[in-house]
């Protein structure tokens, strides 16, 4: 059971060893620590993760914080503190395609990913019986153009009724509205079933298969009201070549957008994602 | 000593017999063949490479195309035949960066790379002293907004001079007039770097980090008049983190350049790259 | 629907042509065709998959084979006949670990893979609700140490009763008899965990992680008697570091195993794969 | 112009405190810091790079590692102290093969590689001109079964002279006795044509194709006396098929051991690199 602090700020002298001696004077023992400087001179900026042992920690958890707050208002510092023990309470937002939504039920019920699966939503009834069978509530939200609105508010009301911190868009077909992604920034993961930029848009696998590409991408980020600019969190290709029909591309893409997405969703359920303008720090 | 046939016809039943019928009458020993159809239905359409011995084959090398004519023209083939032996007269055009200069030319002087380097063309003088020491005439054509269509045609003179059928351009950074492009089909092999058609203009590793993407590109294409439709040979990625500075970042893209370009001139130079439409067919 | 010609024998003038002008004579149509030489001079070996369009060809299907006999003898070839609208009748076998048989069943259902499951076989019972939940017969045969001889008759058994002609080890932690393999030849495909031949044996991830490796591989192969020489019909690996202690390489091994495992049972589900003493001809 | 501390040490509560608060004290910024822990319990391990600006740092860059001394003592820390503006003398070792020592002389003249190339030493006289041109030392000492030992106390009494701190061993081809190694512990760095611990022995690329195997490899790693325990710096895989003839899985493989050589002497030479018995914590 440790601790872990999530600290940015611009660059000083003398904040790493700030940080390090608070946890030492209270005899918390650091287990990983990791830090990385964007940027140089005036516009540089600090970005830190500490994981330390909450066991024999001088201070109780729920005071750790208010104990911080000198060093993290001297340093103009942006503090998070999470622990381990407590996992993220998470909604998954799936349509039909089941590969994402599958494969993240599956790495959780392994315990391979350390979050609180609370619900699943969905605009389709396909996957009731699977998420049921897991014990997962599963809200079946349709959407025609003119429901829309309506049946966002039902999802929003259905995250809070569920205490919900984390979105995970797992090929969730449907654009969420500007109001709704500006609600919980940072909090929204998303998969896209391309390489960003390239082939915004539909059926981008038709779209690389008629450009003759040699790569397909698939990009997991952050849902930002401009979905050009959400930060990227992590990202991976695969060759293919003329003897990939769109058939095979699709596959192919499925099986990125699956890893890819486990990826993002594990480095932020881990604690291990800083997000700095449209850039993300993920540290390993 | 091998004879290399690139065809591509709409695709017909029996096309495949006839060639290979065309290659045993006359006792040719097949050594490889590749083919491909791109679509389906009227719209299919059929790729083959053939590499076949000359050795003991019943038609003298000049009379080969003529004696295949009547089979070409049947499927309405575009038919090419090449033979390992005649490697292809090359021209390189570099400027001040010589990390893809320099490699194409170790791999070419290393037998790796079949083609015949005749000329390197380049608007600094930076290389003369390396392309001399390996032998090669170096044409030093400067470029001033002024003087660019003029060199661009001393350039041509010099393609014309050395009797050059591939340019390779080794991170040339004048762009090259519509006409220069449209009178070398095919025959004119760019790097870009970066990942198409992502982050295309000055600066792409800086615009990379800035947007703090977690993965780099490098593509080679064919050059056409529209820049962004050149049909891409040979692509490929790299993982990078925010630890990866702009510095870092144009490092590894360097790298990427470099081994994707070579790819595609190897590509080429072994006959097995096939152009259809903004698509190519490149056999393994 | 169509049909699959995988044929091999050593290389001689006019193969290419017999094949291809046998098709051709009963109007059949090529959709894919692909071959390969290894070996050069007398040791030279023809390899060849010829996939062409049942519809309007001019030999009932049962009768192919007869049909193609003449030009199989005079050329000593090894021919095998597929047709795609018969699938693969398959049984998985797996142990505790669920990854592999989890992905394989979610591939298969979601029309990925063109196998027929009939049967899954595991030592334990953890799998029973899932393979039930979709239909498929489960059949739990524990093993200890004195009844492994009579639980292999028991698996043989299974396989018979269902007709079964694939055998995928899903992780199947139970070593089989020589007598069990060899009747199966080229008829098991396993997945190991690791990097062969490299780190045989158990624990291969904490092998890994004491050894400090930078890169984890898995390996899809034949069974055969000697377990070093089965031929390897896929492989992948994934970037590794110090950071990655023992959990998350298994972890990572887990990702990769599954992976690659599926891109080996596709392969031979679609009758890309020849096998040549102990190495394999792929087909893509 | 900065200063880096390479520390290891078991790891203690205290620790990371302890570095960062003698840096802060002397008014030193830190620009990198990393750390690691391996293994968990007693026998947790500590290591650390530590990357401060010497600008404006207390302490003449003389006196340093004597200031930290009670720290180091307190621990029972190994203590390294690199200046970056200090490059390592480094000696490179060719046979015939061109490949791995011209890329690292290319990336050395282009300022990629911070190392100062003091000589270049070889059993062949192949490159002299091109070291010499470069205006290195090309020490050619040609070796047999009889005047091995002899040679190389040659080599011993050139890196002397050159007082050299780094050997790269680019595709040296001659077996270095066991005293030579030992006395450059963690000092020579080989690149492996392979992927170790697979294939050792003579024509690797011959037995890996002979193998069918998949994929191909490149290990670089500290030289000890017991070859296969040197600890690894770098890897990389290339996928090849059966179409890789022996000659191409050759040229991939020198392409995969260039990169793979110039990535490990990189972060050697930027002192990313610890060794802790057999492994290695490479930094990023």
């Amino acid at each position: 059971m440790s601790a872990v602090f999530l600290l940015s700020c611009p660059d000083r002298r003398g904040v790493v060893s700030a940080t390090a001696a608070f946890i030492a004077e209270h005899d918390g023992n650091i287990i990983h620590a990791e830090q990385h400087v964007d940027g140089s001179g005036d516009e540089a900026f600090f970005f830190q993760r500490i994981e330390f042992d909450l066991d024999g920690f001088g201070i109780d958890r729920d005071a750790i914080l208010d104990a911080f707050a000198p060093i993290a208002s001297r340093f103009v510092m942006h503090a998070e503190l999470h622990f381990t023990d407590e996992l993220i309470p998470t909604a998954l937002l799936a349509s039909r395609q089941p590969h994402c939504l599958y494969d993240v039920l599956s790495r959780w019920r392994s315990g391979e990913l350390p979050i609180d699966v609370r619900v699943v939503v969905s605009n389709h009834p396909d996957h009731r019986d699977f998420c049921e069978h897991l014990g997962l509530p599963y809200v079946h939200l349709p959407v025609t153009a003119d429901t829309k609105p309506q049946q966002e508010r039902a999802i929003m009301t259905t995250l809070t009724e569920h205490r919900v911190e984390l979105v995970v868009l797992a090929r969730y077909m449907q654009i969420l509205s500007d109001d709704f992604v500006s609600e919980h920034p940072h909090r929204i993961i998303n998969i896209h079933h391309s390489f960003l930029p390239a082939f915004i848009g539909a059926n981008p696998y038709r779209q690389a298969h008629d450009r003759g590409v040699k790569l397909i991408g698939a990009t997991a980020h952050y849902a930002t009201a401009d979905l050009d600019e959400g930060p990227i969190i992590a990202q991976d290709t695969e060759h293919v070549s003329h003897r990939d029909d769109v058939a095979r591309l699709t596959q192919k893409g499925r099986d990125l957008e699956t890893m890819v997405l486990a990826r993002a969703v594990r480095a932020h359920a881990e604690h291990r994602v800083l997000v700095h303008g449209r850039k993300t720090v993920v540290f390993s």
